[in-house]
């Protein structure tokens, strides 16, 4: 199911001749990000581990008035380690020492901020449709097991912690949401942002068990930079972007779960758009691997019921606002990725290009007012 | 200035074995496109005339109630024919008749709607910053020269013409904008579509010369489908195609005018995006080759005053609502991409993807009218 490729950036440089493979990887992936040296520790603990550990940077200009504001973000994409018909409690538990070990390799590498997968703490069940057991690993993101745990790694380690949940919020009917928490560096909640698009594509039957969030484009003011979340499905709206960027976040992290027959040709174009759009950085999280489900479910295409949702292709990956990304981590294989990022580049970047000054708001919000109406004539000329 | 790769499809397919190049084309390129028969007679033409011919095919699942909607595209890239200080006259004399022998060879193809780059019957001379003899290129777009010629190709061979133009405004105190004429393919002017977002970087010195267009978003109806035109700098505008979009467009070329240092990475990702996002085609159109001019200017940059802009590298593509592309024109050469596409396809990607429908528009409307306001509070959480 993963097909051939270990990953794309692997393949060409086994076989294309160095200078072609110098453009090629310019025409692909803009200026080069330089590799970036990590603790000779931390990647003899990933090897003992099993996961790949990547390390790039990406440098800025430097400038009179301001120091460069290099921090170190780190993307962790991972399989579920247990079976999704053990116990959910064992599930987790196992999630959570998964996570804690990588953490502790980041932590070596000096990252500050890290970001998990989407509904890191279980298995992406929505495809089955099934409530049980699914909706118990539902958790308060204020002061749920999974937040506590996140806010002593936060702590431990110094680090702003991004931790992408299924949320039950009991204050409010005890509904359940697709929910970022965001928890700063000192251990304390910074504050949530939940999935604001979902998804009815496929077996990505989300809608079934929560709605559009109501948290709006929040930004989180953190000691190494504003940052914010942009849940899975909505890295396919470029408004969803815009609004984190208009709010002035410099990283837009983008938890996801997402297979390849449906998307895998989409994951390089999309974030990595956002970043050149908005002046910013976006790192884009993935799944992987394949997860079975005991009970067989269709997927609404006339084909036989089966057992899994699709392979996650991993591929996580950060672009940089002057077009510019980072190789993908493994197809395959559980990994961190560590990058190194000068936060100047954001307003660097505008100032170069300046799509925020061109970018007639006013005009569109207008436009856009307009064309939601029932009335909206669209504007078609015709002979 | 072109570097070592005269495509980089090209390159893939040079030195990656069958089985990898299939997985990496998939990755880059999506659903792979197929490709089309040409007449010989027309791949004869072609060779004698000196410019590349490519053809490539889309195709759209059967539907009980719509007949396929099949159409072919035209994508023409050149250099200019003449030096840039040849008279304003004979330049355009030899840019009319470079396009009337490569749209001969697309009749032959059977393209029905075809575009030519952008500001095409001139050198891009705007770098320069000197307004004579260049806004002398200047044309009225209900009837001037070039649109009038245009009127003759586009009724002898039935075929819909996009062709964007700098263009005179004597009706409004004879200001100069960025252009695109829509003619009909039966000879008469459709209407036109101004350039709604002017470039302030590097030698793009365009708002010295024009504007922001006043025309909106119109989307032409034509016999052959829905079609808009956003040009160039636009296209780093995700508001810009969306609004297209949604007044109905189902093809929006993008003629641009573009170097490899600026924008070579950027420039496989934009467009592409907009198609995904939009689920439309998108036909991303560049220049190609360097343009010399007498007098040497300086690029804000703190360099050499110097004679060119830089190199234009072609690459024209078309992009497909279901998030796949067709391999790229040439970096170097002269060429026409003709590529069929079947329109259902739009309307088959939008209901599996459902952009538009869980776009919450309305909300976004109302952000952004809060957020050009000048007292605008960004949505920042801090500790």
């Amino acid at each position: 199911m993963a097909g051939g490729l270990d990953s794309l950036e692997k393949c060409l440089e086994r076989h294309l001749p160095p200078e072609e493979l110098g453009e090629v990887k310019r025409i692909l992936y803009g200026n080069l990000s330089r590799k970036l040296a990590l603790p000779a520790a931390a990647l003899s603990a990933a090897s003992q581990r099993a996961f790949e550990l990547q390390g790039c940077g990406f440098g800025a200009a430097p400038e009179q008035l301001r120091q460069p504001r290099v921090v170190r973000v780190g993307l962790v994409q991972n399989k579920i380690p247990l079976p999704t018909d053990t116990p959910v409690a064992e599930q987790v538990a196992a999630l959570h020492r998964r996570i804690e070990e990588i953490v502790e390799v980041a932590a070596m590498c000096g990252v500050n901020v890290i970001c998990f997968q989407e509904a890191w703490t279980m298995p992406f069940a929505f495809c089955t449709r099934e409530k049980l057991p699914w909706t118990e690993f539902a958790e308060s993101a204020e002061d749920g097991l999974t937040t506590r745990f996140c806010q002593k790694l936060a702590k431990k380690h110094n680090m702003v912690v991004v931790s992408p949940i299924l949320e039950r919020d009991d204050v409010h009917g005890g509904t359940l949401w697709n929910t970022a928490v965001v928890i700063s560096n000192s251990g304390s909640v910074l504050g949530k942002s939940r999935k604001n698009h979902i998804p009815r594509i496929g077996d990505f039957n989300e809608s079934t068990y929560y709605m559009e969030g109501n948290t709006g484009h929040p930004v989180f003011q953190t000691q190494f930079g504003r940052i914010a979340v942009n849940i899975c499905f909505g890295r396919h709206h470029p408004l969803n972007w815009l609004m984190y960027s208009l709010n002035g976040a410099e990283i837009i992290f983008n938890p996801s779960a997402t297979t390849g027959e449906l998307s895998e040709s989409l994951w390089p174009i999309e974030a990595r758009n956002a970043a050149i759009a908005n002046h910013c950085f976006t790192c884009a999280i993935n799944r992987v691997g394949t997860e079975y489900y005991v009970n067989a479910f269709t997927s609404g295409d006339g084909g036989k019921a089966h057992h899994d949702l699709g392979y996650f292709y991993g591929s996580s990956y950060v672009a940089a606002p002057d077009g510019s990304r980072t190789p993908g981590l493994s197809r395959t294989q559980d990994g961190l990725l560590v990058t190194e990022v000068d936060l100047n580049l954001c307003r660097q970047a505008s100032d170069k290009w300046s799509f925020k000054m061109t970018g007639r708001y006013k005009m569109y919000a207008e436009e856009l007012m307009k064309a939601v109406q029932l009335n909206f004539a669209p504007n078609i000329i015709k002979e």
